[in-house]
This record gives C-alpha cells, structure tokens and sequence, in this order.
C-alpha cells in the first residue's frame, strides 16, 4: 500500500458508505420500504471453513425494514452510525467505539426517544455495517484498543514519518491500534515472531535477537489485539513472511494461536482481514518438556484448565486435525502447563539463542 | 543522565549488593549469626507523609536470621535473588518477576528441598531486597510489565538509539518497563499529559495535540505501570515539566491520579521512585459537568462505584485535604460518572482544542 492506494481507498469507502444512503433514498422515492441486507450473525450462521482454515459466516441472509417496530431501532443506529463513519472518513480522522457511542447518541428531535441508549447497541451497530459494507472496523475509522510493541530491520511510513523499528532502543515501536494506511518501506527479515508475553519481547528485544535471528518480533499481553492481528496479516500477505507463535504450554496459549490463525467465533465476519491461516504453532510442545529438560517446571492444572483444555479440542478447527488432537491429548494426560518463561532457567537468552533457532530450522511446529 | 551516569549507576548498584554479600560473609567470620536488616512491611509501618505528600514506609526496622527456622528459607531465598540481580547487572541484562522466579528455583544440594516453590516467595524476595538495598526493582534488573505509549517533541537515548518521539507516526513510543537509562537529549514541552485511556492517546496523538500544545503526551490503559510513573517522575524533576493527569470524573479515575501523585499501599518502599507528589488532577471534575453541558452523559453509580468512592475518601492523602473533600462530596451526592469520552459528542477534538488549553490557562486543576 502506497500514498496512492490510500487515497483510493478513502474514496473507495466513502464511495460504499454513500451508496448505501443511495440506495436508501431510492427505495423510499419508489415508496417502498427502506431496507438493509446483511449477512445473519449469530452461532447458527458462524462456521469453520475447512477450505480457506477460518472461521467465517455462513451465506445466511436477513433484511432490516425500517417500517418495521421490531427493526426501525437498529435500522436508525445502524444508518446514524453510517453517518459519523463518513464523517471520520472524510476529515481523516478516528475514533473508538465509546467515543462512537457518544457521537451517535441524541434525541430524536420531537420526541423524548434517544437513538441509543447504550454502548452495546454502538457496538451492535459498528458489526452490522461491517457486515452491510463489507468494510471493518477499521475501515471505517472506528478503532479498538491499542496494546503491544513491534522490533525489527523494518522501515515503514505512516502519517508522513518514517519509523524504523531498529532504532527504537528497548521500548520498540507501539503497534497502533489501526494499521491500514501503513506503509512498508523496506523488510529485511525472513519471518515474525509474536510472544504471547511483552517480558519475552523485552527480553529478546534487549539481546537484539531479531537481528540475530533476522526477524521481527512483536508481542502485546495475552490475546493479540485486532491492530497486532492485522499488522501480522499484512506482514504474512504483502510481505511473503511466515508468521509464528510462541505461547506457554497451556489451553489459553493454544487459544491465543487459534484467534490469530483461525479467527473468533465474536469475530468472525471480520477473519477476512484478521485470521492468518498460515500461522505457525512454535510452542511450548510436549515433547519440549522433555528435549529441554523442563519437567520439574511443570505447573499442575487446576479445574478451569483442564474444562478450558476440553472446549478447544472440540473446536471445528482441532477436530480434524490429527496432529492437534494428538498434542492436546497428550497436554490432557500430563494435566499439566509449562511456561515460556522457564527457559530463563537454563539461561536468559536460551529461548532466542537455542530453542526458536532449533525449532525453525527443524520445522518442528504445528499447523 | 548521561553515559558516564549510567556506567556509575551500574557500579554503584553492584556495589551494594557486593557489599550486602560482604556483610553476611564477615558476620560468619566472626562466628555471629548473620543476619539482613530491613524495615517493617505491612500496613502497620506504612504511613502518609504530609511534608513529603507520598505513602512511605515508617522507621520500624527488623532483622531476618539465618539461624532462625523462621526466618531461614526467607533469608536464602533473599541473598540468592541477589546473586540472581548481580548477575543481571553485571551482564547488562534485564529480566521479568515470573522469569526471576525460574532463575532462583533449584534443589539445596544434598536435600530435597527447593530453595523456592512459587512466585510469592521471589515477589518477596525481591521487594525485600529493595528494601534493604535502597535500590528499586527496576534498577535490580528486574522489569514489570511494559504498556503504554508517548509522543511529543522529545529526543531521547536509550540503548545507543537515538528516538525522536514526534516522528513515529501514530503508534508512538512504546514505553518499556524500565526507563532508568533513557538519557533527554532533547525536550522541547511545556508540560507532560498523561489520560487513563489509550484510545484518548489515539486520537490526541492523531491531531497531534502534542505540537499544537506543545507538551507531551502519555498513556497506558487504566494504572499506569511503573515505568510511565517513573518516566512521569523523570521528566517532572529532571526535565522541570508540570505534569497533569486525565481520568474520567469517578472513583477509578480519581484512583489512577491518587496512584500516580502519592504512590500506593503496596509500593511504599518505592514511593522516591514512583511517586509525584507534584502531579495536577486535570480532570473531568464536577463542575466541568455544567460548564461543558455533559449532563446528559452522567451514568449512574453502580454500588462498587459508591463504596469505593467511600474508601477514598477516607485516605488518609485526601482526609486532610478540603479542596478533595469536596469534590468527592459533590461526586457522592451526584452519585454518578462522566467519562471523558463524553467529550466527543461536541466535537472530535473538543478535548485537545478547548477542554485543555482551558484548564490550563485558568490553572484549573486540583492538587
């Protein structure tokens, strides 16, 4: 993405956002009633993709009529949230989704009705023209909450700066929440690496290991947020890099994985621009435990992991794979995580200097 | 703090904990029981200083034995952190509590016994060390979680990078855990502004509120961790910046403020070099509600919101203080909040181009 493709996408979105008050206007001029399609949410329509490996919305249909008492609510917000989402677009500038809240919200002139009442009906509304415009959230400058830090020998541009994420000392580079209009001016690197934990960042960033292992690294706290999430997307997509994972051998590091390969159930309109099929699972694997000695690392599960644990084996995406159920099976019987961090046993660089050299050159991941 | 500065800290750091070891090493020679002094912990000992206006510990001192069963393992586990910290600083590395943890976890030769079993003991272990060794986590080589952001018309040092805070876009800095040895080249600001949320920190930083201002601007999410408090700190008494802190009109806001200026319960020990006595409350307050028509926008106090609104007011930094008093009064009457993203219902930038600049000139803010 260029100066250029900015720009045409700007348009391009503020193209789709008056085509659908267009479109509006014209049904009413044919004296019909105005209406929306969009795609069903909800369970029954989310599915796994076995072909394309997301989690995705099934081809499910419904209409939104604003002659219609049970549909006339969401149809304002949906339209009045259309309208500050142009609003942003045009005067270039962003907001999150409890300040969307706020600009939405007025009384209906005439009347004592406000058009929202509540953040969750914001919220409702920001998916549903999602779905309608096919644009994200980002897309239409509502942005999420920004967490995490990036390092590399990579050059990008954004808003006129150009930052280069080698010379950014021990903080790094703190991944904004929306990272659509950045741009990659120079990658020198030959894959990604995102820690489930920012210590381990810290920690890899003070040795420079993504110089050593010729790699970006990049971590928030726990689940990656969607800026992290996309950014890896653009990385993987336009840059050709692998992308992989290192979390802690447990059903929350594994779910951390699978949010950011598959997708979310919550999110799965939107795994278009945030799943990353190709993800990679570097670890911790069980046979790990043994090949590095971390047995007496071993932390027992307490109830909520092993219920945890038994959910994720169960997901569309696990189910039919043999090599996950395998490994779960195995993270079943040893009732047992262990934690990234206990390499620092075995010595404060081990991790970047043994392990994840180790483990990529004997392409020992999962997928 | 230049280069020269930090090389000295380094020496003067090991040199403590050498000495400590030292210490305990002639008390053996001299056939005492050896033995590690450091003050009480523990509500009973800490207390408000009204002439320093920060949370400290009192003058209540103990001593921990080595020939004590009680006080044994404790001792051990205390001296072999130190080793664990000398090693760090000594090797220029830096590593986290959890990893700290697994760096200390071993059998006593000839025993089956672990010197520790579980992250509380080495969480211990190290605040006890600071205690003794006057000297903080942070520059024990031990980090806490990094979050958080900055930008504004700042040059710093760190690690041989030199970071021009007005030239990374709109990520910003990612603020590490440990901002000891950031060295000011350069700081051209008026003031430092800190907002409780990362999103008010997008959209300031968007408008690049930062120059129009001409201050810095810093987040986090909710708390801020240590290393903004002592970046806060660092550019108050080194750099001579008033600092102002941003929060919602409500009990947490009020507390992320408290936290910020006094320094906490738990962080007695290392209120020198966390707290901020001279930190500005900026806001929202009562009476901003009026003059900046959000009454439509309070939300009413849910019963957490009320009990611990009480127990603020209680503190003892705030009993004393009638300006506080009051204000807490009037929240407690209103029994209800106003969140600052309240301000975008007038206008995206409302905050950055009247609400501030406002407060600032009619030096409307508490203390």
């Amino acid at each position: 993405m260029d100066t250029n493709e900015i720009e045409k996408s700007k348009k391009n979105r503020l193209k789709v956002l008056e085509d659908m008050g267009k479109s509006i206007y014209s049904q009413i001029e044919k004296g019909e009633n105005p209406y929306l399609t969009l795609p069903v949410r909800g369970l029954s329509n989310v599915k796994y993709n076995e072909e394309s490996r997301m989690i995705t919305l099934g081809s499910g249909l419904s209409r939104r009529y604003f002659l219609n008492v049970g549909h006339v609510r969401k149809f304002i917000q949906t339209t009045a949230m259309a309208a500050v989402s142009r609003e942003l677009i045009k005067s270039d500038k962003h907001t999150s989704l409890r300040s969307a809240f706020y600009q939405v919200r007025r009384t209906i002139p005439g009347t004592k009705i406000d058009v929202v009442d509540d953040q969750t009906e914001t919220n409702k509304a920001i998916e549903d023209l999602e779905l309608i415009t096919d644009l994200t959230r980002e897309q239409l400058n509502i942005n999420a909450n920004k967490n995490g830090s990036v390092a590399g020998e990579v050059v990008i541009e954004d808003r006129g700066d150009v930052i280069d994420w080698s010379k950014l000392g021990s903080g790094g580079w703190a991944i904004p929440s929306n990272v659509e209009e950045i741009i990659f001016r120079k990658v020198d690197a030959k894959f990604v690496l995102y820690f489930e934990k920012s210590t381990m960042f810290e920690r890899a960033n003070e040795d420079k290991a993504w110089k050593k292992l010729h790699c970006v690294i990049m971590s928030s706290q726990g689940q990656a947020t969607r800026g992290i999430r996309r950014l890896l997307q653009r990385l993987h997509e336009e840059q050709g890099l692998p992308v992989y994972i290192l979390v802690d051998f447990d059903p929350w590091g594994v779910y951390i994985y699978s949010a950011i390969k598959f997708g979310s159930i919550a999110l799965a309109h939107a795994s278009d621009r945030l799943a990353l099929p190709d993800a990679k699972f570097l670890g911790l694997m069980e046979k790990d435990i043994e090949r590095y000695g971390l047995k007496r690392h071993l932390i027992k599960f307490k109830d909520v992991d092993t219920s945890r644990l038994k959910q994720i084996k169960n997901y569309d995406w696990f189910k039919n794979n043999k090599a996950w159920q395998e490994e779960l099976s195995k993270m079943e019987k040893l009732q047992a995580k262990v934690e990234l961090d206990a390499f620092t046993a075995k010595g404060l660089s081990f991790m970047t200097e043994e392990y994840i050299p180790n483990k990529i050159k004997e392409k020992d991941f999962l997928d």
